[in-house]
């Protein structure tokens, strides 16, 4: 299992609300690829969200994404993590 | 208190000890400016990092990332987060 950042980009002035609702719809249906999305962060003035995730690969992150309505290709793949 | 993403590039190859002793060197002066760096995610693959951190600007994590040696300009404020 490995871990995740994904950038969204165009998130202009949304809300808590609006990304809860998000996040809740990959969360919704992430477990048809093993993944799990653990926390969002959301910037509404850049209008950038980055989402960390667990998961088996990149691809599996992207498809849950692109189901749920929001896709991107700007997934990495963290293997260092430092704390 | 608000909580910011930044985004580094170029860290290419680099190892755990790397991206360790770099953190360490933000969190040695970080009380000056009232920063707390978090956490940190490498993707050496990419040359990507992801840093979080606590402060009370931009202007103070950018300052702190500049004298430790790893500038950025990309500093995205977090004030909407969903687990």
């Amino acid at each position: 299992m490995a871990s995740y950042m994904d950038v969204h980009s165009g998130f202009f002035g949304v809300t808590e609300e609006q990304l809860r609702e998000a996040h809740e719809r990959d969360q919704a249906i992430e477990r048809d690829e093993g993944v799990h999305f653990v926390r969002a962060w959301l910037d509404p003035v850049s209008g950038k969200v980055f989402c960390l995730s667990t998961g088996p690969s990149r691809d599996a992150v992207m498809r849950i994404h692109e189901r749920a309505g929001h896709p991107t290709a700007e997934v990495y793949e963290l293997p260092v993590e430092v704390a």
